[in-house]
Order: structure tokens, then sequence, then C-alpha cells
């Protein structure tokens, strides 16, 4: 961030009275430009013991398979967005059920809040962010081809749920670690 | 938002190719600056049977009752910010348990995350945020002057919750209805 987007004038860092973080503060207008973390929502969409996935046809990622997920619009409620990536990944309509992943990334600022679901009509795959769909279960899930490591984990659990037969809400942390490699640190919460 | 933040450019609001939603776009540069519901986390601290309630000293709301939660940081996770604002704002460090409530506040573009906590250790009241702090139980809780709708639900979720020896995740929404008082409707996820 450079120059503020209320009065268009060149903002500093700096660490406005009765605060401790530095923030973005505009030379001219005073205003303060706060950042916050984005959420993530999305759904594990179910259908007769198998989850429904997306092999991404956009960056980062590309051609690797992910949950149905994106950024939360302003506006919305939490369920309604996780159901609205949902449509517009896979064309799947679902019945949004419980919370049953909440993941931190902090590298990255997100959050991921990922629901279970019931898929209840399938369109032909819509609009241009996914390469196709499919149905999955554990075994022919294609866990080497998967698009990030909150995916990844987040379907792991899943598949030990299911075969324990109680889902219960899981949330933990994934922490990229230092390093010129990327790799990623699990933290689950009990 | 009238400038864009990186080249300090003239935007306009307009629907991206591959897009379907008006985003600010910028007249120059072309970036496009996407904007997000924020999180807002917190917790419900416990001590003895009693939750820790801060009294408001800023607006909006100065003077009124809440539980110890505020906006979300960049760069850290949802447990770690809801444990920096209970102590920011009632100078209690807390171990923080299970997610508690998820609410969503479409009007204000905002998600609630609060979870249970249990209080080690509690300090002289710090900073400007709070008048002052208390411990209640259901029956002397300043019911009536409490900050917040979501607020409200959530402590009487929360004391239901207590009387029947069970806590679960309650997931909802906080809708503002139409018309000129400020009015809210309560949307619970079964």
């Amino acid at each position: 961030m450079n120059y503020c987007s209320q009065c268009g004038n060149a903002v500093n860092l700096e660490i406005p009275p009765q605060d401790n973080k530095p923030r973005h503060v505009c030379s001219h207008c005073g205003a303060i430009h706060y950042q916050n973390p984005k959420p993530v929502v999305g759904c594990l969409p179910e259908l007769d013991g198998r989850l429904l996935l997306c092999r991404r046809a956009i960056e980062p990622r590309y051609g690797l398979w992910t949950l149905p997920a994106g950024f939360m619009e302003t506006g919305e409620t939490v369920q309604a967005g996780a159901a609205r990536e949902t449509l517009e990944e896979s064309g799947a309509t679902v019945e949004v059920n419980h919370l049953y992943a909440m993941f931190s990334l902090p590298h990255v600022s997100q959050i991921y809040l990922l629901f279970r679901s019931r898929v209840i009509a399938q369109d032909t795959l819509p609009g241009n962010e996914s390469l196709e769909i499919g149905f999955f279960n554990e075994k022919d899930l294609p866990w080497s081809n998967l698009a990030f490591p909150v995916i990844r984990e987040t379907l792991w659990l899943y598949w030990r749920d299911y075969a324990h037969g109680a889902f219960n809400l899981h949330t933990g942390n994934i922490i990229r670690t230092s390093g010129q490699l990327r790799r990623y640190r699990v933290h689950l919460y009990s």
C-alpha cells in the first residue's frame, strides 16, 4: 500500500496513538488503513460416501485438485459463501451442514472455514475456475496431486473420522516453516 | 474507495473479466481491489462459574458491556487473536479452548469467532479500551446494558448450555432488518 484509497495522497507506516502496531496512515487526511486476514469459505460436498473435488483451472496450483472454496464476499454469510463457491467451482448445489474444519494460515493471513455438505443437484461444470470435477472415495482420491496443505489435512481428517463414523469440528494452524523450501507444519488443537 | 492504493490514480467500480461482481479497478495500473469480510475474534473467559465482561471505553457503544473481542490482525492465528484481544481489553490471560460461537453479520461484513476459555491470570486492567471489567453469573449479568446483539445471543446460548451442562458450537447469522429502527433478527443453524 503506497497511497490513501480515500484521498490519493501518500501513506506512511506508523503506529497510531493508542495502538501498538504499524499501520498505513495517510499523510494528508489522516485515515488509518487497517489490514485484516481474509476468510476463505468452502465445502466438503458429500454424495454416496464420496467427496467432490475440483481440478484447478487457475493459478496458483493450476491442474491440482482441491475442495471447492474461495474468498468470502462482503455482505454474505459464511454458509452462503461456502455454497456459492461450491456452485461456482463445481456446478454442485449443496445443502451446507456443520462446520467441519477451521484453519488459520498466518503466513498468508487467511482463515479457512470448511463445511460438511450434501450434494442435492449437479449441473454441468460451469465457469472457468475448474478443468474438471470428480467424486472420490478415500482410496481413489488424488492424494499426490492436491493443491494446498490445508486441503490435504482436512481430507485426511475427514477420512479418519469417516472410518470411525463420527465427525467433529477440527481447528488448527498451517504454519509455513522457515527456509527456502516451501514446507508446512500442521498444528491441531485437541 | 476513491483512489488506487498502489499507484494513487482514480478507481472505477466495474465488473472485471471472468468476474460477476463490481470491484474497484484502477483506471491507470489496472489493479483490482477486492474487499472481504473481517474476522472478529474473542473469548468467553470463564472463572469459577462466571464469565468476564468488559465495559467499553470506546465508541461504538461506549459504556456498555461486551465480551472481550476485536478485529483479528494479519499474521496471527484465530486462537492467538482471541487471547490477545482478551488480554488487551480485560487484563486476563486465558487458555483458549473450543470454538463456541460463529456468527455472520452481513450488514457490516464481519464474522464473529468466539471461544470458550479459562482465565489463568488477571492483571490490573490495562490500556484504554475498557472502563472496567466484571465477572458475572447468569443472574448478575447486565442483560439490559449489553453492547451488541451478537454478544447478547452468545451469552444467552452460553447460559442455556451451562444449565444443561453441555456446550456445543453454535453458528448463525445476525441480520439487520430493514426500516429506520436498528433492529436485528437472529438465525441459528441447527
